[in-house]
């Protein structure tokens, strides 16, 4: 493709990306498609000769985008959301044009000292440790296997890495029950086994138990295996519980356990002052993780990790084949060295974009929005005689259930009741189960959400509900 | 940012992509820094109010843009290329906007079709084993690992994965002395210990020699170690040496060890039918991994990892938390269940539109272009009386050095020369060591790389040299 050729597709591009952006809100927000539908509609193999780019989009218009599930989607009210902005696109589109490889400091050095920058930002604004050191990963799965590796280095002297896990003592590790399922792939991928992750019972607010995690470290050590890390949630994925982190950190500390502290969601709202209590003992981590591309409006993948000794991290990932020495390497970070990847994007550019362009305090009003509306829809769920909430409502998280008078089914009901709401195309939303029970999770935390579409979405729940 | 003002900047960015392109001959291609320099020139503290974006891409191109290594520049010979294109550039910003997190089908269902459709179409192309199947990872680094963890699954039936390697035998892998670091990195993650990785001598051409490798395997069970798996290289970093990938396959298959082909540069090559002449065995492989976003004019990340037998990869990694269970999961793929991350890029969308905006004849005609080149220059080269070859060239990198008739310390000579080099400006090259002698890399695979910019470098090269 000529370079004038790309200006004006770029240009009718950007077109459709403001207007894309403009219209989201009209799409259904998950497609109405069946499995192998559109594989079937893209031809079998690639085509021998260049085709047109006015081919190429017209086909993405009408194979692709009607299969898209659109996250950018104010009614996007699943999962956790994976916010982009208008700055972070313009960075992307940056970012993507460069094509640096961000893997050394030699490679790019201003991805890598604004990287720097960022993570101290970042650093400041959510008020961590100022000693702690920030590194982008890709997401939270690799952030929280670094912190088992980092364990595993530390508790093994280095030996693990070396000689392998082979000869070294069975090791454990604890989270909660609610934790995410990264903790338990971090432990097969790191040769920890998945066996050895202990989960531990969590309280009414679906926190973890210290008392319980005290109780089974011991019964671990009586049993002759080592403890070796707890990975304690500030905001789990089913319903943003908070484990109790000060208690926690005590009990690493006189274990002698690492603490690793995922925030993959919630650590976001720590840029608000008024949300820290939350999050007491967390200076006491030794590494923490939050990902700006969930509620920060910051494009995927941008995974904010943090550690309180680098050292640890360095000496589990750095390796200086030939090929990759430069005449820097004592004077820089090369930050190959700081994860599992050698080629890294230069995503450190959108931070910057998305942070001047909002501000610190443009970000904190649209966090602290999502938490206001968030206790708002909380006091109409509980005011609503047939729903019922499963959860605090600590976040922007809703976990709740409706309460039909007429089916004593209520997973069926429910399960029921989302996939209508899903097949609306007017909302999209997803579920868990908290005690055996299943849940719908509203997680109130688009880029673009407004209160109309919260006041559509539970109308329309309403009425859906009680129209079963 | 309000969509008016995005789309008037995205314009204008557009403009600035073009003209980047357009002129990035012009930029030095390494840029004249210190260590520290860019930092410093950052703020400390991210802005409370938001800033216009006039400010902050005038800062961008003010502090950013001279600290920027130019990796889409004619003239980058460094490394291997991470090479983009107009296509996927305009793939990009697309996935940007739409900015989908493609984790499972049901979060968007087109990006997982498509990514099994461009897999399909890449094996197609480079006539790999039609039963293969195909996952696109970010990074070689990554499907490495997953090669071992794979290896790993299926030596202990499992039982690596549920229990750890606690009480597992020492298992031992092999490559090359040449091999790329990050097998060595897979290792320590995997928990098997680089003291583990065998690396096994090369021939005058830098390829692993089959016999060494028999006779390593053979004192290894000697010794009570149980072989696990030969990682094969397909073009080294080094030099592109090629491994003999028959007698490799015949030795795994007799020793009953994984085989993992690392191609990441090279393997584009085999979209030439005149170049799988080299890559003869390769179908006995169990897994094979080559990077779109080296040779192919696709952007980083895109790197394409293929198994003969999935369900090695799913049994590695699958994990369906209730909060991730969908309707369709029996009929659908789940990519975030083939490989470590939970979270994924749309990134079968660039493929797509390169694939079909080059054509494979585009492509094919790129990629002999750039090996004919190398041919070319390594007769001029070799015909250079001050000048030597030091490993064969089979594809497009060429390894050689000055030899300086007043200056007897070569490798200090040749090390000068590199530095020189890349502080002009004008061009950027790396170097390696083969056999203990310093050499530099010249890598001839830029997209924008035209003959021009080869016979440039060239005379600065003798030039340089001769004035040192």
């Amino acid at each position: 493709m000529e370079l004038d050729v790309f200006r004006k597709q770029a240009h009718q591009m950007v077109d459709w990306m403001a207007d894309y952006l403009e219209n989201v809100s009209q799409y259904p927000v998950s497609p109405d498609v069946v499995p192998g539908q559109i594989r079937a509609s893209i031809p079998a193999r690639a085509p021998e000769q260049a085709e047109p780019f006015e081919q190429i989009f017209a086909d993405f218009e009408q194979a692709i985008l009607p299969g898209m599930t659109h996250w950018q989607h104010p009614s996007f009210f699943g999962y956790f959301p994976a916010n982009s902005s208008p700055p972070s696109v313009l960075a992307e589109m940056l970012t993507a044009t460069l094509g640096a490889q961000c893997m050394s400091w030699l490679t790019s050095p201003a991805a890598t000292e604004l990287e720097q920058r960022m993570m101290e930002w970042l650093r400041d604004l959510l008020a961590l440790p100022a000693n702690w050191t920030g590194v982008i990963q890709d997401t939270a799965s690799t952030a929280t296997f670094c912190a088992l590796l980092s364990a595993r280095e530390r508790a093994t002297a280095g030996r693990g890495n070396l000689q392998g896990l082979h000869g070294q003592p069975r090791f454990t590790v604890y989270c909660s029950s609610e934790a995410h399922s990264s903790i338990e792939k971090a432990m097969r991928m790191a040769g920890l086994g998945s066996e050895n992750l202990r989960k531990i019972d969590v309280d009414q607010a679906f926190a973890m138990v210290p008392s319980e995690l005290s109780l089974q470290i011991h019964r671990d050590r009586e049993e002759g295996l080592t403890p070796l890390c707890v990975v304690a949630a500030f905001g789990t994925t089913g319903s943003t519980a908070i484990d109790p982190l000060g208690p926690l950190a005590q009990v690493c500390q006189r274990e002698n356990l690492w603490l690793h502290v995922d925030a993959a969601f919630a650590g976001s709202a720590l840029i608000l002052p008024e949300m820290r209590i939350w999050a007491e003992g967390l200076e006491r981590a030794d590494s923490f993780v939050f990902n700006p591309h969930k509620w920060l409006m910051t494009n995927f993948d941008c995974s904010a990790y943090y550690v309180k000794e680098p050292q640890t991290l360095l000496d589990t990932f750095a390796l200086t084949p030939e090929y990759l020495k430069t005449a820097q390497d004592d004077q820089v970070y090369n930050y190959r060295d700081w994860g599992p990847q050698l080629g890294r994007r230069f995503r450190a550019l959108k931070l910057w974009f998305v942070l001047r362009s909002y501000g610190a305090e443009g970000l904190r009003q649209i966090i602290r929005q999502h938490l206001e509306w968030a206790q708002d829809l909380a006091s109409q769920i509980q005011a609503a005689p047939d729903f019922e909430l499963l959860a605090p409502v600590t976040f922007n998280t809703l976990c709740f259930r409706y309460l039909s008078p007429q089916d004593a089914d209520l997973d069926r009901v429910n399960q029921t009741l989302l996939q209508s709401l899903n097949a609306s195309g007017e909302m999209f939303m997803t579920h868990t189960r908290l005690k055996g029970v299943y849940v719908l999770r509203w997680v109130l935390g688009q880029t673009r959400l407004e209160q109309r579409h919260i006041a559509a979405a539970w109308e329309k729940i309403q009425a859906t509900a009680r129209a079963l």
